[in-house]
This record gives structure tokens, sequence and C-alpha cells, in this order.
């Protein structure tokens, strides 16, 4: 993964815990089979300040709910994180059986159960095993250390094949700040949506209002421009705890190192996001689109995202097709104005490797089969050029495969 | 295919030339290979009323940009089709060549260029082979005849594995009307987007105006309630030709019987739009998903087709499960207002079966077995009702398969 343009120092084997104060824990409940991690809790030793960006779906699962309720005040401690089971669709039960969950951990960490945030992923429509995830909650509070943040990652996990995972060190105010995160997505025990969660850490001192539009506007560049297969979960949540551990003078918009923090957040966030596409569910190739040269940030963002969520382009890619006319097609329904007579497009892969296919609308006279070769690899780059504007925007997604049809075809028994 | 509630009569083996005065053909150019037809023209032996739907893709394709251009005075004589190659993003030689087929075809025909509309489909981004399709049309002009129909219909398929056509008779001023329809859809020679193509003839005496507001009426409840895979094609085309010879009073929105006839194209269109996803690429099952009780036709159409393009309850159906919990989700996200609480799902199969298995926005205790037993069928029902308002829509689509990431993913040479 190039990273090389960020400033952030990688701190190698970071997890959520690397950030000065936080504990986090994972263990097995029984939600999920054999022995696998299904339930995690991340906590800040100390207050944290925090923010949160949700799902827009209209069928928003009962953590969700929950979670951005106790979000408000911008003050929290931790987040429970169940995986396995969603908990969504599951009207007032739902509700109840997330409070219970809520309450129990709150009391055994010795705080209110506002100063809990709740994220869950896996099954929809099923009511949770509740009493598994209770009796699993002191073990889960008894097993929080500095050293439990792998553990956590994996707790989150469903179908994925790798936990994902960062901690990045930049210097602000003099001090070392850190950030970190880990994510799940793209996949499930039980097939079901690609729920997508991200929680992030950090020791910096920040200021809630900076906090939450810092968040929103790095996800907007970072989560919300990943695709796997264009169907957005009731359950995605991303948090940000903040416990200002590191001593730096508080965030907000006027500190003159604020962009240090901002971009070390970004890092973290790209990483993540990448990670997940990367692991999305029967992917065989990394797909990032960058669309450039559009009137407006939201124009070069729909232009790229709907590149990248078109089944033809998708599948197109998984057989190493240079078929860039379905490209260009949807790039003519993505709602975002260009012009046919100045579009160029340029095919590469992870290797550096590159040829434009496509200039001033018309085909150029390329070297098929040197598209072909620079299409075996499993990182491919797809580059528009509108021409009608300044503004560029990148978004990343995978392949549509067999395996993606299986994962997601199979009976959920 | 249950077309019980139309009043049309469906003639046996009917075809775009079963309206009086119109006859069509279809050849072999060498564009698609071995002795495939892969020209058509459709021809109305006196002037017709024409009126046209046209795709919203930007990257519009030549044969489209001529089309809209001609039909905008509403009179048309016919259309010269060829598969194999969509004349897309092939930039001002795609015009040329376009036109250059236009004028030989109306060269030949006797009649004006702007008399004839165009359309393509098959492989995008390459030019045409002009010669062999100008070489063709004179034995395409020569072999139209009023049993060219099947011909035409064959003439414009690329990867469809059977014609698409139908013929229905209706009585309007004690006249014998008839309305016949041939498309194509959903797959191509050269894996491509599913460019959809629809002709529609009628002997019926029709104002412009009428017919242009019943085309697009029509199409929204119809054509634009299919889906493949979710991809809007450069070509996506509807024509209708109306050429008067059945003799009854023109149609226009005060005939008394007007209804008569609207319903006929209705009946024509529905039937073209369900083959299209029937013939789906790599399709195993048909979906009609049905969303009741919105408060606005757009929000039920919305509702409907969101469900229907979501790849996670596409494979769902594909593997037979049950999986509500991905409708629910892609209801969520599909822009249309509905109340979690008091939202209903039953799935049903062409049998009649059916099973509710949500109700108040909560699971019912339904048994799991029989639902799997539904699913087994071929043709699945997905009923929502929202209960938020009185309004309905019905969409189609098919599952997503193997078939599908196989046909989209093998290279095109």
């Amino acid at each position: 993964m190039n990273k090389a343009h960020y400033s952030g120092k990688e701190i190698a084997n970071g997890t959520v815990t690397s950030p000065k104060g936080f504990i986090a824990s994972g263990v097995h409940t029984g939600v999920k089979e054999d022995n696998q991690l299904d339930l995690a809790i991340l906590f800040s030793k100390t207050e944290a300040i925090a923010a949160g960006v949700f799902t827009q779906n209209q069928a928003m699962a009962a953590p969700v709910i929950i979670s951005k309720d106790v979000i408000k005040n911008h003050r929290l401690r931790g987040v429970v994180i169940n995986s396995g089971n969603a908990n969504a669709c599951t009207g007032s039960r739902g509700m109840e059986d997330a409070k219970a969950i809520q309450a129990k951990a709150a009391e055994l960490l010795n705080i209110s159960p506002d100063e809990l945030a709740l994220a869950s992923t896996g099954v929809i429509g099923l009511p949770l095993p509740l009493d598994n995830i209770l009796s699993g909650i002191p073990e889960a509070v008894s097993k929080l250390s500095e050293n439990g943040g792998k553990d956590a990652a994996k707790g989150i996990m469903t179908t994925d094949t790798i936990n994902k995972e960062i901690a990045v060190e930049v210097e602000i105010d003099n001090k070392i700040v850190t950030v970190a995160g880990m994510a799940k997505g793209s996949g499930m025990i039980h097939p079901n949506m690609a729920t997508m969660l991200g929680f992030i850490t950090t020791d910096a001192a920040v200021k809630p209002e900076y906090l939450q539009n810092a968040l929103q506007e790095v996800t907007d560049s970072t989560f919300n421009m990943i695709t796997v297969d264009g169907d957005t979960s009731t359950n995605d949540t991303v948090i940000v705890l903040a416990n200002g551990k590191a001593e730096n003078h508080r965030i907000d918009k006027d500190h003159p190192e604020r962009d240090k923090f901002f971009e070390a957040l970004q890092q973290v966030s790209e990483y993540l996001a990448k990670s997940i596409v990367r692991d999305g569910e029967g992917a065989s190739k990394f797909i990032e689109a960058e669309a450039r040269g559009f009137k407006t940030l939201s124009d070069a963002r729909k232009a790229a995202r709907t590149v990248l969520s078109s089944n033809l382009v998708k599948t197109a890619i998984f057989g190493g097709d240079g078929n860039w006319g379905r490209m260009i097609c949807s790039l003519g329904y993505s709602g975002a104005p260009f012009n046919m007579e100045t579009v160029e497009l340029t095919l590469g892969n992870g290797q550096g490797e590159m040829m434009k296919v496509l200039e001033n609308g018309l085909p150029l006279d390329y070297d098929e089969s040197f598209v072909e070769k620079i299409l075996e690899d499993n990182h491919i780059s797809i580059i528009i050029e509108a021409n009608v504007g300044a503004v560029s925007a990148k978004g990343w997604g995978c392949d549509l495969t067999y395996e993606y049809v299986k994962i997601n075809g199979s009976y959920r028994s």
C-alpha cells in the first residue's frame, strides 16, 4: 500500500492501544463458532473526546441508534463491539438487548452507560444471542490491557480474512501524538451485507467540534470512497476517541499544527479503508479509481465511485479485460458532468506501468497486449481525466469474482 | 409469464410485421461470426408517426444521437439496426459511419435519410466494420417482407439466447388494431454493457403527442423497471412506429378508447421488458419486486428498483436463501421513505406459494423450510408493503450467478 505521501511514521505492529491510555480486549462468547473471538471492548483509561459517523441507511441497527445518541455530547470512555450478529431489523427487542449489553459493560467498567458506544456486525434479522454476549462481558472487561489491541481487531471480524489495524506517530507541540485504528468489513460468517466498522484511537488532545468535523471530512475521502458491492449496510459506524494523554495543546481549527493531526487521521482512515476493499468478499484485485479534472469535488467523487461500483467494470477487471468502454459507460451515468470530446482514460497497475487508452474521447492506437499485461497485476488503477475543471478524487474498490457469488449465494445455515 | 390482466389478444407467432403495412428483414453482413444475422431493417410501407425514448447516459452512442434528432418531427418510415458493434465512444468517425448507413439505406428505400432512425448494439469503443454493414444493406432492403419480422428480431440479438417478440390485437373504433414489438437485451457477443433496444410497431392511427407521452409513461413502468446489472448503457433505445393502417380514428387523449391502445402498448412493452431480464446474462431466476403502500410513484419505483439491483439480494436469490435482511437493507438505502415499524415483507414464487416473513418491522415466526421451498422456483416474488401511502410499483430483475461473472469476465477476443 502506497503511503509515501503521508508524513506520519507507522508504528510496527501498531494497534488501537498504541496511543497512550487505551486498553482493549477480544474474547470468544459463542456467537461465532469454534473459538473465534466475537466480542471486543475498546476503552480509554480517562475520559475521551469522541466523534462518530454512521450509516445513512433508514434500516438502522439498534447499536447504531444507541451510539448516535450517546455520542451527541462528544464524551465517551469506550466501545463494545460484537461480531457474528448485527442486531439489525430486530425491532424493540434489539434495542433492549443492546441496552442490556451497554448497561452490563458500564457496570463492570464502573462508568455510566452513556459513556459507552456500541457496534455490531454479522447476520441481520436474527435476535442477538444475548446470554452468550452478557456472559462474555466480564471476561472481556477483565482482559482489557495495553496489549489487547490485536485481540480486539480479531474480535470484530466476520469473514474478514485478515485483521485490519494501524498506528502512526506525528509530532505536535513537540509531543509525540499517536493515531491508530482498526476496522472490519467486506465479510461475515453468515453471508450478509458488508458491514463496515472502524474505530480510531488517539492520545491527541482535540476539541470536540474539530474532531467531529475532521472525522466527517476524512471519512468522506476515505471510508466513503470505498465500495465492495454497492450495498450500504444497516450498521456502518466509524468512531474516534481522543483522550488527550499526549498532552499537546488542544487541537482546533486555529491550532498551527492541526494539519499534522488531520493528516494522521487521514492516513489511518485511508489505510483501513483500503484494507477493507483489499479484503473485499471474494476479491482478487484491488482497484483504485482517480477522477481528475472535474468541476466539483462531489462530481469527481461520484465519477470515481460509480466506475468502481459497476458490475461490468468489476467483472472486466476480474477477467483482465481492458474493456474501457464499460468505464466510460459508467462515467456516463454517474451524474458527474463531463465532455465526451475531452475525456481521457489511462489504465495502470501497482508496478507503475500505465497506458492511456482514450484521448479527446477517442480510442488511441495503443498496444492491447501491453494493456493485458498491465491488467495481470492484482492492483489496478483507472485514471479518468475529464478536462472540465480542476478537482480530483480517489476511490477504491475490488473486482467481482466467482468467489463473491459463492460467498453470498451459499445458504446462511 | 402472467399476462392475465391484459385484455389484448396475443397473436400466435406474432412479430413486428403483424400490424398492417410493416415489413422487415434480418441479414448477415459479417459483423457477427458464423452466419448469425447482424443487420435488421424495420420499415413501414407508408409514413408512420414515431416516438422514442433514449438512454440518459452522457456517453451516448452515435446512432442514439442521430435517432434523437430525426425523431423530433415525429415522422419516420423505419429503423436500421446492427448488432455486434454498438458504435459508441467512437467520436466523429462513429457519427460519419452512422450517417453513411442511414444515407445508403434511405437511398435504396427511396426515402429521405431523416425518415430513418438507427440503433446499434454490441461491443463499444471499436469503429464499426462499415464496409460489411454497407455491403449488407442492399440484401436487407431486398429481403424486406411481411414475413421478415422473425429475422429482424434475430438480427438485433447479441448474446441473447432467445429472440424476444410479441404481437397483440385490440378492437378500437370497431377496427382491429395490432401492436407488436421486438427487443434485445442482457447480452452481447463481445462482453459489453447490457444494451437494451426495443422496437414497437402498430397499425393504429395515433397523434404524435399522444404516442410520445404514452411511450414515455409505458416505458417508465416497463423497460425502465428492469435491471440486470445496474449499468445504464450508451445505446438504450425504444422506438415506436404507428402507421395508421388500422383506420381507426386517430388516438389522442380525448379518444374514448385510448385506454385500449395504451394498455396494448403496455402489454407489449411489459412482455418485452420481462423477456429481457428473463434472458439476463447468466440469469437462473426471474425476480419480480412489488413495492406497495408508498407515498409516491417515484418512491415505490425507487424501492422496487433498488431491491432488484442489490448484488446481495441477487446472490441470495441465486443461492435460494430467504435472506430478507438484505432486502430491507437495500430498501433502507433506496431513498424511498418508509417506516421500519410498519414495513411488511412477503416472499413468493411462480407457483403462487407465498410466505410473509416480516410484519411491523419484525421477523415473523415463519417456517424457514417452506421459504426455502418457495425459493427453489425459478420465478421469485418479493412483495414489500411500506404502509406509509397508497402507491405501488412493480419491477423485474434476475439473480447474479457464476455464469454472469463468466460471461462478463471472459476476455473480449
